[in-house]
């Protein structure tokens, strides 16, 4: 074999390796001037990552803490937290919003739904608390922790409706089961969205609490 | 050169070209159990993706159209039309959010900067009629279409702050330089960002627009 039909070959393996390497043999077939494969999956990742943010806008419906019919004073106060860094439990990011109560007494304020939904998971957490997941109806987990109390006795499958009472705000977790006080009553807010490797991607609550100030509802307390 | 040495040789050309090709070394020092590249990639497209959308609310001030110190009967009505289809030019989706005037009189209602930032484009578009686009002070880009007139001689690179007059609701678009009456007189707002392949990835403003709803200055007009 002359060396330029061996260098010819080897060339012509390495191609072949590399795509098969790369997990595609598309760009072969790619026309001159569309885009590369790796910008067209990336595309592709925008967009679904578009429509999944979508789909939680569109199903807000409630603000999670409802105002109080004879309390003007009873507010909750919030700011853009997201990632800000946090301690207990390892250096670790934040990955919701705090709904910091005006008035310090856990089991006071109701904590309502933000979508319809059904609950996932509820019980105790040890960075969480009395905790409770709501899978909502387009996908998305809506997580709620540091609960006083759980306003029934929820399992897993319940329904839940937008604006239904699902507990109380209090300051339980950061330690074994029934722990409190290890910081101030507030509520922890978490929204997950089911993309990524773990089905888990945590999105910012802050902007969307932004928008539900407008819309809350008016409860007895 | 032995037959053994030779095919060890080629096999790693073949590799070593095959990570020149990936555009990265990275996966040789990969450790078990961590995730694929393929994911891995995902997650910080997911990522860049997130924070590219916090740069975007973080800047938000005024909403786009200013209330009317006389006239509370100078309103504008939006909903969210994202993706929806439009026919002028071909069937393609509408990326952005339209505000309709409630007084349909072209150049009555003043239009200003959402954000600061500086001009990027200005000038007629047949789709957009006479338009401003504004670069903010993040990357990202705001483009206001359809106006009637402007409120000063804008030029490529000057500067605006987020409030600032930039000219007048109108109809024009949809056809040569100067078409108007096309459509009812309305506000398109669409806000792109620096992403993807092209560096305009456009997002649904429909909710910026709400959050921004509390946040309107009043006009003497």
């Amino acid at each position: 074999m002359s060396q330029i039909r061996q260098i010819a070959l080897h060339l012509t393996a390495v191609l072949f390796l590399a795509c098969l390497i790369q997990g595609e043999l598309a760009w072969i077939s790619e026309l001159p001037g569309s885009r590369m494969p790796e910008e067209q999956n990336d595309a592709d990742i925008f967009q679904e990552y578009q429509l999944a943010m979508e789909s939680v806008w569109e199903e807000l419906e409630w603000f999670p803490v409802p105002l109080s019919d004879t309390n003007p004073q009873a507010e909750v106060a919030f700011e853009n937290s997201w990632m800000a860094e946090r301690n207990y439990g390892g250096k670790r990011r934040h990955e919701g919003t705090d709904l910091i109560a005006s008035i310090e007494q856990a089991g006071y304020y109701p904590v309502v739904s933000i979508t319809d939904g059904t609950v996932e998971k509820v019980g105790w957490l040890e960075k969480g608390g009395w905790r409770i997941g709501i899978r909502s109806r387009n996908g998305n987990y809506f997580y709620y922790a540091h609960l006083h109390s759980y306003a029934s006795d929820w399992k897993a499958g319940d329904t839940v409706q937008a604006g239904e009472l699902l507990g109380y705000m209090g300051d339980s977790g950061y330690g074994p089961e029934g722990t409190t006080g290890q910081f101030p009553v507030h509520l922890h807010l978490g929204i997950y969205l089911p993309l990524g490797a773990d089905q888990e991607t945590a999105i910012n609550p802050y902007w969307m609490l932004c928008y539900l100030e407008d819309r809350k509802l008016v409860y007895a307390y």
